[in-house]
């Protein structure tokens, strides 16, 4: 099998560059065209790997592609989840090249896209191909990769609730998320969920001279400052009445077993330049980004942000906040929370407005399962050490829903690395771990075969 | 003379129409030929209306426009002041009409800049226009008009400090101000002064994941809020240390008699649509605009600002600051005092970067000149009553240079209204208004020069 992987390695990479060439960004409408094109790219390359019933599910919003192997309805099923779409790659000027001109540089793929989530959806694409090509393949496959993950999954849910005789399956299959270290593989085992909402604060109806008004009128970006800050005390808690309710506080034992994972605060310090880390008191670093909630600041703007300077007093001011939700909290309960408390701040001398934009709930998946066990021992045999069961700060909010309404639990397949700056400018995703991945899934759905029997 | 008036009241408008179509924004570099372009217009109606030695003196900025009618060194000269650049025009989708298209609807002139300061400056060169016609000047004219007052007059100074002879006068006569109602004149007798700084907060040296990272790093949006916060206390007093020190009290009668002025706190609240005002504890709306110093936000940004959604935890955040000041507050003690407490505040988790602008020094008129006294006089002809003096909470810097480099006095003969928005979307003059100070000006100058003998 290894022949057919490296003798097709550069074939592999080059599929890869060219999704990547498409910027498929589902928050920005401008890039409508470039989502599509991209489904349609995953929906032929799918298909050219040998999939069967292959379609692009229309929903309100970007297609779902299919695609489904099924050898034996007798085997097991295994539901494979990715999305196609990325988040934009703006600030543009950080790029050191162009976001949608993949480059490879000491090892590396260099562009939006190429670790989250396209690299590690197509790393399924491959390997599929590859067990497809050495008639290994030893169960029934579905393939369900979305467009609009990274705009929340507005429209999954949906199509998972219509559609759960097609996506029957036994287990959930996603690479959405990393691993520790190259020599330290890890297995997701839990994440975040999400609260994301968008305010405005309105002052006076219109833009004000700041000699003239200055001093008598509510100015709307101080009063957002000024809500914004109340949100957390001095000891970075959130202070939104009934914030903390519904958190699992974990174990001693749990927190103990947690602390084991490798972790170097001097590192982490110096891999970002902060002189000093910030967070809620009480809790570690690696517990701060992973097993407690979070209210942070995702976009501020108000006023003139223009070149020089304006003395004005602007009519409103805007934010974009999020919050990291862990279990038991709901984004229901968290989203309302905000807005009831965030409305209840409000001075009289302004008006606020509170636009939910999406949300999503946490999860922690079984490490006792058959398909934990399988993509561990797949890790164990291509990286040569048992991989790590760790829980991330991020969300794939669709990890819970797939359970509610599949009523199956999810294996997170990571290969990527923090270092990998998904979301930020100069996004990469090594060739190691892109070559690694389409080696190991394989051996998962060997294991899993194996010990489903 | 009201015939010379009236008969070309039509062209009088026309002209200004015509410098309102140049977008002379200062603060904005692409605008740059027209701000160039407007200083040439200015210079060929000088020259038109009568004035020597018309010319535009370089700087190492925009250029100072300057024209003088010398009819005799005995008699006293009234050295005019004005500007011919203009605020930015955005947020341009707020305006009905476009702002660098004038349009005259139910007696008003919309256009960036039709009161700030074209509208206003370009009464002097009609007036004087005027009094050269009708052969009535009774005594010596300079006109100093520049293009960067917008932006802080940074040149303007450096021209002055190097041409005091050229420049040398018996007072300097300004229409940059307002008026409280066409049914009630009134001449500003005081000016706050201004430090204007812009600051960056920068947190992680890159974007970063707000799952992966969130709640374990400072996100600078959140730390920059929380500092903008912090400088006011519950009773909306400035907490920068020292701040208030050389903030000059007024006395129990002067504020009784700026309580005299006609103000209505519902009409007040009604016209900008506001639920509450909001200002500091113990001082009356026209005492906060006016009398007392102020800390805005005048623009903030940071993250993700786009359509839809974006989970990052930026960088950097960035404001912009303006704080007005009052006498005997000087923009260098405020400009330090606001930067050594800025930087004191910051968490050791992020680095602070205070960048000054621009400032200016607020100042005080005296009431019982010549000047005002011959003002007042013009302003009870034209309009029937007595104008009252009141203190404006806007800035113009270059007054209390004038005085320090100059030793003149101004005199601040405001025709504007409230209601003219500048520096908002759809700035107005009145035509009104326009046409009563091309009719007062010259009565300023009658009674300035009999009252002078």
């Amino acid at each position: 099998m290894n022949n057919y992987i490296s003798e097709n390695k550069d074939r592999f990479l080059n599929e890869l560059l060219d999704m990547l060439r498409i910027p498929s960004v589902s928050a920005d409408p401008k890039f409508k065209q470039d989502v599509l094109r991209t489904a349609e790219f995953v929906k032929e390359r799918l298909s050219e790997a040998g999939t069967d019933k292959v379609e692009l599910c229309e929903t309100a919003g970007y297609p779902i592609v299919y695609g489904e192997k099924i050898i034996d309805p007798s085997l097991p099923t295994v539901l494979v989840y990715g999305h196609y779409d990325v988040q934009p790659a703006d600030p543009y000027e950080l790029w050191n090249s162009p976001p949608f001109e993949p480059v490879i540089k000491d090892g590396k793929i260099y562009a939006r896209g190429a670790c989250d989530d396209k690299g590690q959806m197509y790393m399924h694409v491959k390997a599929f191909e590859v067990m497809m090509r050495n008639n290994t393949l030893p169960c029934n496959v579905k393939f369900m990769i979305e467009g609009e993950e990274e705009v929340g999954s507005s429209n999954l849910a949906t199509f998972v609730k219509s559609n759960k005789e097609k996506l029957a399956a036994d287990v959930i299959l996603i690479s959405d998320t990393g691993m520790l270290a190259n020599d330290t593989p890890s297995i997701t085992t839990g994440l975040r969920g999400m609260s994301y909402l968008e305010v405005e604060v309105t002052g006076p109806n219109r833009d004000l001279h700041s000699g003239l008004y200055g001093g008598a009128v509510a100015n709307p970006i101080n009063i957002l400052c000024q809500m914004i800050a109340s949100m957390h005390d001095e000891n970075n808690h959130i202070t939104i009445p009934g914030f903390y309710d519904n958190v699992v506080e974990l174990s001693e034992e749990e927190r103990a077993e947690m602390a084991r994972a490798p972790f170097s605060l001097e590192k982490y310090k110096k891999a970002l330049d902060l002189s000093d880390i910030h967070g809620e008191e009480g809790y570690t670093t690696m517990e701060r980004n992973s097993i407690r909630p979070t209210l942070d600041v995702n976009g501020i703007w108000g006023g003139y942000i223009g070149e020089g300077a304006k003395t004005v007093i602007p009519s409103k001011a805007f934010a974009k906040i999020s919050m990291r939700l862990v279990p038991d909290q709901t984004s229901e309960e968290i989203t309302e929370k905000f807005t009831r408390h965030f409305e209840s701040i409000a001075p009289a001398s302004v008006k606020v407005l509170v636009k939910p934009h999406h949300g999503g709930e946490p999860v922690v998946t079984p490490t006792d399962s058959v398909a934990y066990k399988a993509a561990s021992r797949a890790y164990e045999e291509t990286f040569g050490v048992k991989p790590i069961p760790v829980r991330s700060g991020g969300s794939i909010p669709i990890v819970a829903m797939f359970k509610s309404e599949l009523g199956l639990d999810s294996v997170l397949m990571g290969f990527g690395l923090d270092s990998d700056a998904i979301h930020s400018p100069n996004e990469s995703f090594g060739v190691f771990n892109y070559m690694k991945g389409i080696e190991t899934i394989p051996l998962f759905y060997k294991y899993y075969a194996e010990m489903s029997r």
